[in-house]
């Protein structure tokens, strides 16, 4: 959330905060600003969501999502910065949780040095905030390893590759913006602990997270059903630091 | 300190670190970047140097000295942010200082409004902090009045006007790069509790801080002088948290 | 036009390009970026729209609407800058018209050194150019004095002050988007030679140019309306070069 | 040349230029602003030197050297820019050359879809420029194939792999400093037409251009060493212009 940035706009944060336990907002490197921040963390507060850093690369143009090679030590530097920046606009100074964006999140799921220094930078920072990273990956571990709390996330709205990292975004499906597969493709893993993957392949997955982009098409529709579904299947949806 | 950017680098951070108590670090607005500001905050805490933030506009090409009409509400999530960026790299996770850099220290001691939301910032991210504001100013009180612990600052290296501004540095004579004259005037003010004015007036003048700009020229050795000449005087040189 | 940045967008760039004769295409400093230029250059060959730049303050968060103190010197740079970035886009290698964005052109109204520079740039850069510059304004008396080529400007959905400059746009009113208002406005600056200005007072006004802003609400709606509102009145509507 | 932003300075060019025929200027993506361009324009132009776009990736803060993923249309349109840019400045309105930095250099060594990219750039915007690019790779083949001039580059003060690519300044021994080395290297190049590399190994290598950067500690020594010894084994220097 709060990845607009000055006069621009993205997303649909003031329908989907309603549906969500769980907000990531964006902290001024890939997208957001000091006011968008500002802005998003009252949004979140005032509807008892809780607060995670989405820290990004520097690359406001390109929206985070080019890959750029990053010295490890920049980027600790860089997490931590973003950490402390949104930490600072919190009524309780700290933060539930971090996701890094984009392409520094799909790279520390491919370089167990880029994830460990995401990890360096949440322990240097706010060592007791819960690292959200992708479910199946050695990010995972690294994670546990360092000490971290970890939430396994997934994601409703994209397609995966048979070793279970996100299908990129430049190639075609892989954003899912059907809202009943993306319902189907959640409650297969909630309840069964499985996915199908882009080939057809089922992948054995465990969820603590489940992830909704804010400027998907129709994200807010594609919380509110998840949302609902969740409630009339009788699963409980709360905060991240009530269940890790 | 900590005012490099990338691969660029300004002033003499390693020296002037020995002769001072408490040092301002650039939060990544006017100057600095994350890497900068891990690396002066280690240089600080290694030299047991007292750690504030210095958040400035956000204009990088012009180093924070051209003045910007931003909105009210901006700069009190500009300092936000930048104060809380700052934190997340200290030890202590706090910060003893906020010092505004350039013309955001400037357009403060000349508007009310922008006084106030700079400590209504210090207010919402760090309430212990004390602001460092220009001795002599309305800014002072209006940081009183709101319950903010203050500094008087007072600077060795610049030129004031009779109403104890800073004479802009667009004139000629407006940094003071003499050594025995910047002794001399520290002298006075600390001694005698007043200051010779660029049209030859006497000022009284209060000091708890004296600034050495790390980027005047020639700056460590006035800082060393300075710091000789208190310790030859008896003046003991101590961090701010210290006597206010 | 041409005013997105990245993955953001702002205005109906494809609907008022099939309205308007001469387009402002944002050349990276307060909005766009080279790719969104290269596209907005298209888009506008390929309507057979004249292209000015529209070169504004480098700063990004604030829309280039918010005032800053650059040194005239800068300015000539920023706005040279600018002029060959969008330049080297067109397939004319050079363009009908520069027009100034923002706190940038209203500063120029109000400060004559800041007019001569605009113009300066535009003399070093691309002399044959027309500067658009408002009506009424000493800078049409200045850049004629300089040699250049001017446009006398106004504004369909601005509300003026009794002395020919815009209403702030921090006050409310300042933005007309009632469209038959936009319309009769035009018409009486075109065929009467003269406006109502926001305290009732009637204010000569002479136009070559009216201007739409593409991100004021329904700017798609109000260049269409005016557009047919022209051809009805038998006003022909041309590029700028065709009248200057 | 031209690769400081703002207050902040590197490089020794006005001592440089006295001993270079071409110079590659900064263009405002790595380094380099509108002000930086302009003087260094200025200072080119004074010492009949020839003047030559130096485009980089949009990474101020990395300086343009650390690799980043962008998309082949956005490569176009960011060098397109950044040669537009540059040639406003010049008194030709034309360059004589472009040479990309750094990491989008190195990225168009290695990959033949950015050089591609680069040389369909300089087509666009300005196609009578001569491209330099790194003698020996197919960089050449594709920009001649495409029409363009290319002129061979070789580099006076860096290591060389088996392959002709640069050795990564992230190693040791990549950037050579020694001034008799250099001259060593530069001679033999010149004159047998082949460089030793990094193992020891000798490559043939054909040279148009040798690049001195204006960063590499002591490099006016370099440039002036070097010219005086071209002069002394009677090799004439001439711009890139006069002998392609």
């Amino acid at each position: 959330m709060g990845e607009g940035f000055g006069v621009y706009k993205i997303g649909e944060d003031e329908e989907i905060i309603k549906y969500v336990t769980s907000a990531n907002i964006a902290c001024g490197f890939h997208a957001g600003d000091p006011t968008w921040m500002k802005n998003s963390v009252f949004l979140a507060e005032n509807n008892n969501v809780s607060i995670g850093a989405h820290p990004g690369y520097p690359d406001l143009i390109g929206f985070g999502r080019r890959n750029m090679q990053i010295p490890l030590g920049q980027i600790v530097n860089d997490v931590t910065y973003q950490i402390g920046a949104l930490t600072a606009f919190t009524s309780a100074k700290k933060l539930q949780h971090v996701k890094p964006h984009g392409a520094m999140y799909n790279q520390a799921v491919l370089d167990d040095e880029q994830a460990k220094s995401i990890c360096q930078a949440i322990l240097d920072s706010q060592s007791d905030a819960i690292l959200l990273a992708l479910s199946g990956s050695k990010w995972i571990d690294i994670a546990y390893s360092m000490g971290l709390s970890v939430a396994k996330e997934v994601f409703a709205d994209r397609a995966l590759n048979p070793d279970g990292t996100l299908v990129s975004r430049s190639l075609k499906g892989s954003v899912i913006s059907d809202i009943s597969e993306v319902i189907d493709r959640s409650l297969m893993i909630i309840k069964e602990g499985k996915v199908e993957c882009v080939d057809g392949t089922l992948l054995p997955l465990e969820a603590d997270s489940i992830c909704v982009h804010s400027d998907t098409p129709g994200a807010s529709n594609i919380a509110k059903a998840l949302n609902e579904a969740f409630v009339s299947e009788g699963i409980s949806v709360k905060p991240i630091s009530e269940i890790i």
